[in-house]
């Protein structure tokens, strides 16, 4: 067997920790001692049952922060997995096991980039700052994670200029996409109220599923916007519907109903809450709504970060990246607020939450290439 | 306290039998006892675990059988009830007890009814014959009931001429209300498949709720039929409907509704399915749809019974009753395709199946009064 690559090393000691949300069973302190060695302060952020921590390399800005989370989600049935998905196995140059793409190769490639750069680079701090926001919640509810170490870092005006973010945001072939940004994500319970009673007696209920069928068609078949040039066109859907007792004789008094919109900027939550309303009140339902908001749209379309990332990628593979707003939400959404640009680089997304979760071992070298690049692009021009 | 007549008596009898469905707790031996001792041959039927009695008065017809069951309903919780569901207790003249309207206060006003007729009629036998077809599982799922006694009668030839169901038919005050038939019942469970998939990636899933709603909102608004002179118009009620793995990013792979149609003799089962079918095709749903039958419709508008019924409950009340079709199904649905003119006369439906099960006394003593009036205008003209 060919020698390991110190970043294909690192992704393997992480992965053998089964840091299943929101447990970080000891990846952070692996971390720590890595990060330690180079010079990082470490500040250890525990907010309820979750580990936090936060590192920084210098004291002046410009502050380039690499944003990333040690927890993983379950792993399913472990006897369906080709491998144990805490024992990190290589076959055929495939890394398997559960984080390997989401996100603890990404983690690696970013501490042994550090590591090269700043071999390389004495001097750093004369140019500014590299720190790592560490979570080990973003897989679970993400409520004492990252955004409760932004309002740290903002009560005490410590900013941050760029962030990267190293989720899997790619599809092929690593680096293929890049993101720039991220839709909405604005989530709604409804309860629809009608009258219970017999199916028998129709005059005497009032069918909440019948009352909403229409409402709901509406919904599904309209048009929130167009999207534009960075994001695609906002989207409506119907996640969960629930109504009746289970007997087949009784119309049921209530229909409750959860939906969500992935929104571009083109939308905003309160354009989007009215309308619903408003097709509700037309359609003269009883209703109640719950409305959550889970992020606000994000772009950086402007700044050093995103040419300095498209170019390190291009210098790393030969091929001009996407750079794409689609997908799920990350903690980005709670970083890009205080102002910093945002961009997400990291493995092929193809496998991840997946039973024999990998990720290719060529690839975690391509992506600390890029990363190092990137320091390198941002802090000795 | 004063004296209780002999109805009432049989009726708390009875009651104190916690019966509940498909148990007959003793109850049909309570009802064997009496009617034996008036001559009646007893012929015990078990099917699985169901009791059922058939018991005839006289050889030659023709044959009026009096249908009802002895199961009951559960209670709910016992607290909530004023008194013990199965301890009857008359205060201010009314009879509370789970069964005291469905239908235990019937049976035994048909009892009582028999034994006073009977007195007064020794040679019944020379006009034809009186008959108790019993059952323990109306209330649950009528499978080895009233269908398998009705199969068993007709396999060796034996005919109803005339069947009186015992069920609360009545609404204010008793007798007010005649059933005279049924609507036909057809349920369905009906699966519409999509493509189940992340919210985030609109493009790959296929919502099988967006896709159901418009047809759904179709099938509520159509009119099936416009009923006619015995029938209501049909009706189409979704009882069900359940989509969602309960995750709110997730979208659906397959949605599961339920619905059942009560229908007049303007629509066929065949004719409904149709056109049900039809218009999932038109909105080009993929879907399964599984169909249950429960019912054929089924009205007595012809024969001797009928105006029987009618005037007897016109001499006891004073007042002329109202004959519908409305309401839920009963065992009469598989009694009256052999044949049988069948009508439904109990007292008030308003509390059956409900916390505090009730029954007015006297109503007893009236609709056993009835019940009498009925036989002694078939058998003695
Ligand atoms: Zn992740
Ligand atoms: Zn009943």
């Amino acid at each position: 067997m060919s020698q390991l690559s110190p970043t294909v090393e690192l992704a393997k000691e992480l992965i053998q920790q089964p840091s299943i949300t929101p447990n970080d069973a000891n990846c952070q302190e692996i971390m720590i001692m890595r990060l330690a060695t180079l010079g990082f302060t470490v500040e250890r952020l525990r907010f309820e049952d979750v580990d936090n921590v936060w590192l920084r390399l210098g004291e002046k800005g410009p502050v380039l922060a690499f944003a990333g989370h040690t927890d993983v989600v379950p792993t399913g049935p472990e006897s369906s997995w080709q491998y144990p998905p805490f024992e990190p196995t290589i076959t055929d140059g495939i890394l398997y096991g559960r984080g390997a793409a989401d996100m603890k190769g990404s983690l690696a490639a970013m501490i042994t980039a550090c590591e090269r750069f700043l071999a390389e680079t004495p001097d750093l701090e004369e140019h500014g700052s590299i720190a790592f926001l560490i979570t080990s919640d973003e897989e679970g509810p993400a409520k004492n994670g990252t955004v409760k170490v932004v309002e740290h870092l903002q009560a005490r005006g410590e900013h941050i200029d760029w962030c990267i973010v190293g989720e899997p945001s790619s599809t092929e072939f690593v680096g293929d996409v890049i993101k720039n940004g991220r839709r909405g994500s604005l989530g709604a319970i409804l309860t629809v109220n009608g009258v219970q009673g017999h199916v028998a007696y129709p005059h005497l209920v009032k069918n909440p599923i019948h009352l909403a069928a229409p409402a709901l068609a509406e919904l599904a078949a309209h048009e929130w916007d167009q999207g534009n040039e960075y994001f695609p066109p906002t989207s409506f859907q119907i996640s969960n519907i629930s109504a009746g007792t289970g007997a087949t004789n009784v119309v049921p008094g209530e229909l409750s109903v959860q939906f969500n919109f992935r929104f571009s900027t083109e939308s905003t939550a309160e354009s989007l809450q009215q309308r619903v309303e408003y097709i509700f009140k037309q359609h003269q339902l009883d209703f109640h709504i719950e409305w959550s908001l889970f992020g606000l749209p994000f772009l950086t379309d402007h700044g050093h970060l995103l040419p300095a990332t498209v170019s390190a990628v291009e210098e790393v593979t030969g091929y001009k990246p996407t750079v794409s707003t689609a997908g799920g939400t990350s903690d980005g959404r709670f970083i890009a607020p205080t102002g910093t640009e945002v961009i997400e680089l990291g493995p092929s997304n193809a496998t991840i939450h997946k039973i024999n979760e990998c990720v290719k071992v060529a690839d975690l070298d391509l992506l600390s290439a890029m990363y190092e690049k990137i320091l390198s692009k941002l802090f000795t021009k």
